[in-house]
């Protein structure tokens, strides 16, 4: 078994084979080919810490994945990261363990951002040119970064809920993002106002996007809500949406934006559109005014696209 | 993250303290104390193989353990061992894998014998002096060499479906408890009319074990039934016994010989004695013509205890 550490990890990253392997395993995952196990949630409620356990074959592949990943959220006030964890790479003919990648999240946070960049071109309008990212942690990093470059943005407008994180990553993103052109947005409504793509980021508990701000033609892929209780945007939202697309149905309804939208009725679950089935369907039918939603909550099949696809590289 | 391999868990087990860190994972698990997650299972049933992943922290530990555990039974045929996996050790108060131990299944395999020792000791009577094993692999030699050693019987009478591998396992049971006399019993039958404690460690799917075989007086140890359709107790069994210890009532009724006797009505689940709660009330009430039974699905929380013994000797 080999260990695999974050920088030689980061050294066998193919962002378009990941990109692609991702988009592949959504399509497969809608069409069934894909054995997903339900997540394994483990709490420390003393720690502010959680674990979950995340298991996923793609039908065909050589290997499957075991992914374990921590978040610990007392961990900064001791200098330590929150996020802690690695995807083991297992042999689906034997059984044996091949591999472990000591990626400390950096996997899940760029799987999870490339699902988005796949959401949000499925989802945005012909044209659209401002990006409006909300969020000041790593992952409103990684959202700006690789929209911006994979989707060909020139404007990213960001707002934070804390105004300082936020004015750092503007920092940050002119830096990273030359010929970019990226500024703080005094509110959320600002934002909106500016925005023709909005992407949400954050842990956030309660809305922080109302339906009211959103203009005609805006897409939305909102990544934060990633477990009971998370919500990002406003419920009435949904009822405005010609597509709600989901990355997985059944996560979503559980515990997404979705579920608190399927919760006051204002979408249905049989109104819900699989990313995958989005994928085979595109380009979906919109017109420059609807307004479309992504609910991305993370499945396990982007954890095994990802590490199929950077073990293959790594084992080459 | 330290890798440690087989070679180097096996010369940190202390076998002492881990039989008693697995008892006292027992008491605290029955007592509500450990918090364990549903088993994860994934099928190959191309390869013949499976995956499971079980969880667990046991309150008040500084770390908690993620096991991943392969069989694929067509391994053998290509020179390849069935079981392979390792346990992952986390810290419970900042979430950092600390140590992978590639145990190749088998700390999986020692901590399902030392359940054995632990439900057999308070199941048998005393004085009971022939110990019979069913079964004819790894399991059933470490049950015959654990109980034996363990709990001091000298007289051990063995069979298992393939007559072969039972005489080879005896040859090799005669070579590792010198001063126990160790045969092969001609049908499960004979197995029965001679032992006092009668341990069961196969794979079947059917039932080996007559009730009408066993005598008044013998306590029964089951360990095959891990998964929905293994059995290796005729059901009447139940029927006859004081007292039904299991290691997770949850799991026995679900998957173990327990579904089996609860599904034709034999035992009812509040009959059930869960392992911990037996441990507490020790010694059991039994007549010396009582039967008992065990019954051994094999829980994370044992996964954790050997673990977190092996563990703190390696960081010690």
């Amino acid at each position: 078994m080999r260990i695999v550490t974050k920088d030689e990890i980061l050294t066998h990253v193919d962002r378009p084979a990941v990109l692609a392997a991702i988009e592949d395993g959504f399509r497969r995952f809608a069409g069934g080919a894909v054995q997903v196990a339900p997540v394994v949630h483990l709490a420390f409620p003393d720690a502010t810490g959680e674990c979950h356990v995340k298991s996923a074959h793609i039908a065909g592949d050589d290997v499957f994945t075991v992914k374990l990943a921590t978040g610990f959220y007392g961990n900064p006030d001791r200098g330590l990261p929150s996020s802690n964890g690695f995807m083991a790479v297992i042999s689906a003919t034997t059984g044996q363990p091949l591999a472990i990648l000591q990626d400390d999240g950096a996997l899940t946070d760029l799987r999870t951002a490339l699902a988005s960049v796949i959401a949000t071109r499925l989802g945005m309008r012909p044209g659209a040119s401002v990006l409006g990212v909300v969020g000041a942690g790593i992952q409103a990093r990684l959202q700006a970064e690789l929209i911006s470059e994979i989707l060909g943005f020139r404007h990213v407008v960001l707002w934070g809920r804390s105004a300082d994180k936020a004015a750092a990553l503007v920092g940050t993103l002119a830096a990273t993002l030359p010929g970019t052109e990226v500024t703080q947005a005094p509110s959320p409504a600002a934002l909106c106002a500016a925005a023709d793509v909005i992407v949400t980021a954050t842990a956030s508990r309660e809305a922080i996007i109302r339906s009211h701000w959103v203009t005609p033609g805006a897409h939305i892929t909102a990544v934060g809500a990633d477990a009971p209780g998370k919500q990002e945007l406003e419920t009435a939202l949904f009822a405005r949406a010609r597509h709600v697309i989901v990355d997985s149905a059944a996560q979503c309804v559980e515990h997404g934006e979705t579920a608190n939208a399927v919760r006051d009725g204002t979408v249905a679950p049989a109104d819900l559109l699989p990313l995958g089935d989005a994928l085979a369907a595109a380009p979906l039918p919109r017109g420059n005014t609807d307004i479309t939603i992504a609910d991305l909550t993370g499945v396990a099949v982007q954890d095994a696209a990802i590490a199929n696809a950077v073990w293959s590289r790594l084992a080459a």
